[in-house]
């Protein structure tokens, strides 16, 4: 941070493990300001994600991403989202990208660009999101879930994704970042704004 | 969820609260499939949360968004975002819109537009976070602050913005989604996808 956020900025002077949770560790963090306020904050303690976007051009469809349908124990929900999953410890985030893509749909990808990284949650999420753009993608093996995945694969039409982002069954905003990150990188934006 | 959907759900047999923090409260939830597995997960159970996408024109900078810029305590950075906030108990979102915007920026806004809702987190996080456009904009009174919060309000051109999203200070997966759904609603997302 800048010598001239020092108005804005709060220092870390304590932090304090609450609870391990399978998914992230709860911390407890006390902090300071340079202007003499205090106070306590928590941090969720959370590994890396990584989305992947994987593109194929389907005989019948043309181009596709291949989408992952499941459950979702947060929402209590189905949802139609991109595949990911989380940076084991150790590992490289683009390592992460082709082991989840290949476990959660049984393709390989010749290709993995990285195309973003965003904090999914900077109010209280000390991790960060990787996205990946997958290409030449080829169907190597069976899924190879986690004893509690339950996930359908549906190749969907490119355009079809992003008229529906957000909606419906299409209810994950960690996928609508990545779906930023898609947008710019494929030059899918409008520059004239018209103001 | 449709009866075709038996192989993917989960049905929630059990729901435990486990710790009361500030920001959310955490619950571990059995759950069973129709194909017999049991289980047990994590749901965040959080507050509904509001983000204000608010739309000036400036003298100098043209069509503008006015953004905030803030120390975040999950990332230990300072972010610039637009305004978010979170929906109080029994508040409508829309009002709740309406409240941060004012309480963060003192603008009060003519109109606010719901361009979309999502789930910032559907794996682990029960809530939804609405999207709202702020137009007709009016500075009336001075920013009204929790205890602990430091905020500088800069208007930033609505293409930089665009431009930057998910990048450097503006490190925050939930405005991407928010960015996503003012992308569509403003038309400007390319539908020649050009494959």
């Amino acid at each position: 941070m800048k010598k001239t956020d020092d108005h804005l900025a709060w220092k870390t002077v304590g932090r304090k493990r609450l609870n391990d949770f399978r998914i992230f560790t709860m911390y407890q963090v006390q902090r300071e300001t340079a202007g003499g306020l205090t106070g306590t904050f928590y941090e969720v303690d959370a590994p890396d994600w990584v989305t992947i976007i994987p593109h194929i051009m389907d005989d019948k469809l043309g181009s596709c991403f291949l989408m992952v349908r499941q459950y979702r124990h947060g929402s209590d929900e189905i949802t139609l989202e991109f595949p990911a999953g989380i940076v084991d410890g150790g590992e490289a985030a683009k390592t992460s990208a082709h082991r989840e893509l290949l476990e959660e749909t049984g393709y390989r990808a010749e290709s993995l660009t990285l195309i973003g990284e965003v904090s999914p949650n900077p109010a209280f999420m000390n991790n960060t999101v990787s996205t990946f753009l997958a290409d030449g993608l080829e169907l190597i093996r069976e899924q190879e879930l986690d004893e509690h995945e339950l996930i359908d694969i549906i190749p969907i039409p490119v355009y079809e994704v992003i008229a529906s982002m957000g909606q419906g069954e299409y209810n994950n905003g960690v996928m609508m970042s990545s779906m930023g990150f898609y947008l710019r990188w494929m030059n899918l934006i409008k520059t004239n704004l018209g103001d």
